[in-house]
């Protein structure tokens, strides 16, 4: 079995190719080889088994999107975007990144002929729903982007149904939730202190805390996200009939509540390396995103969320540990 | 005040043309030039004090597009469109005209740069919808196309209400019933013998229904279509907010009630002359179609449906003898 990554060196593309090369199999089937691509190389695992090569180039350009799939990967994971606050500037980037490449991707697919139908996973965004919302988002509510990036991810979805009803690619869209805790550095994101209030304080720094703790937001673990992609490359899609696009199950919790949890997993000393610095631009950004769904058609599909928030700093905590970023406790 | 009907060769286009040229003014604008461009040349009326012009050409050539914006209309109607059938069958096509085309469009509106942002007012379909439907598709039911056609009006939608947001142009999509009576011949569409059942009969001759008598559907007059596109173009889209894409009123009828009115306004001998005939590729093709809407925000903001199915026979009766292709009643 053949693998393609489009977004490869992302942090979830990242882990989600260590998750592969460890697993060495998907669906029962032995996996030979992983192809990751992306803006910039990503660096790969090595292994014994597995065949694994980078490359890096642009997807809004056709010819190379045409390259990646002529050996005709099994499955092909379509994680690379424009970010929301880039795709809001850069009006022609975010369409040609977010949108044309999707396309292109789809047509590249098609292009192969009749006997090519690999799995294609798309990662969506809930940037496809725009306030003002229901307290809870089901799974009929409409799509109202409110950014150019939503608007981009919205079409990619509308395309994926499409190209898999025709029976040319057999699409999954799963929607992820805030992803978080990210680790790394700080980002410009909007969403960033979402990560940085759990990841900053356990590093012995002090984190910036923008808007109220009342505030309620709709996250998902590094890990979750992973599963998630595992779980749509190996689903079985006559589940989904013709609706392809699925909004992730997530943890729908406050600021308050993630503090608190961070003070369970890590005490009080930790969690008042916290300051509360309003922002009152990111509170204006914030309090157009949604904050709580009812994803029962995900989870009666088989995707898991996490199950609280105090494994997702334990599991943070484990992963910086793995990775030497953080003192082993005690 | 200047106008481009892109599309202006259909059925509705010239009944649009028509009343434009009837009225001689939007929103209290004499209008000067009125441009309309199709696949083939439309026939334009002649009047005294507007400039009518007709051009034919494809609107999947983006300078072709480019050329019909170049002397900044104020109002652009955007109805051209391959239909369902059409686009089903031929892909790239489909998403040539019905994709790439309002694209190219909107990118040619932007271009002419910052003061310049037209209304816009482009046709969307019921197609957007795909089943199953509740009993009443409210207007937050999510898009669901069950057809190439539909997918491609759905991304129209989320491109005009993007390029809305940023302020490129000032956007109103509306989703269309289906239009019926439509005058003239029977063409191959499923949807043609809503149309047929009134309109052979009127004309003395008999006219096949494929489904039963029970099925319901939403429909509106050739008259109320022109009725929304004339107030999409003269409405204070302040109104609309981001949400920039309304499904319009119809009436939600059954074929029996269809046949009912049209013995109540031309009575039991007229009507006779439906013969029943079951199609089973119609009714498979009729029972994914959605049946009724809740309407509520086109009719908040001044969109008006037609009063009562009657007055629609009526309205095709009294269009047809004064185009004198049916005689006179009594």
């Amino acid at each position: 079995m053949k693998i393609l990554i489009i977004g490869a060196a992302g942090m979830v593309g990242a882990k989600l190719t260590k998750r592969l090369a460890d697993e060495g199999q998907l669906n029962g089937e032995a996996i030979t080889a992983i192809h990751g691509f992306d803006v910039v190389e990503a660096s790969m695992p090595s292994s014994g088994s597995i065949s694994f090569a980078a490359s890096a180039g642009d997807i809004a350009d056709q010819a190379t999107v045409e390259k990646l799939v002529a050996d005709k990967p099994d499955v092909i994971f379509h994680l690379a975007a424009i970010v929301s606050g880039e795709a809001e500037v850069e009006f022609d980037k975010g369409y040609a990144i977010n949108m044309d490449g999707t396309r292109y991707l789809l047509e590249a697919i098609r292009a192969q002929g009749d006997d090519y139908c690999p799995r294609l996973v798309f990662t969506s965004s809930i940037a496809v729903f725009g306030a003002p919302f229901p307290d809870k988002i089901d799974d009929d509510f409409f799509l109202t982007p409110l950014t150019s990036y939503g608007a981009q991810k919205a079409i990619g979805e509308l395309l994926l149904a499409d190209y898999s009803r025709k029976g040319f690619v057999d699409g999954v869209g799963i929607r992820l939730p805030t992803i978080t805790v990210r680790p790394g550095k700080p980002n410009k994101a909007a969403s960033g202190f979402f990560s940085g209030i759990i990841r900053e304080p356990l590093a012995g720094q002090e984190a910036i805390l923008p808007v109220s703790t009342d505030v309620r937001h709709w996250v998902a673990s590094p890990a979750a996200a992973v599963g998630f992609l595992m779980h749509a490359a190996t689903m079985d899609t006559a589940m989904l009939g013709a609706r392809r696009n699925l909004t992730m199950p997530g943890l729908s919790i406050t600021v308050g509540e993630m503090i608190e949890a961070l003070k369970r997993v890590a005490g009080e000393k930790t969690a008042s390396l916290i300051r509360h610095e309003p922002d009152e631009a990111i509170i204006r950004i914030v309090d157009g995103w949604p904050r709580n769904f009812d994803a029962s058609r995900a989870e009666e599909v088989g995707f898991k969320a996490d199950a609280d928030f105090d494994s997702i700093i334990r599991a943070h905590i484990a992963d910086e540990e793995q990775a030497g970023r953080l003192a082993k406790a005690g």
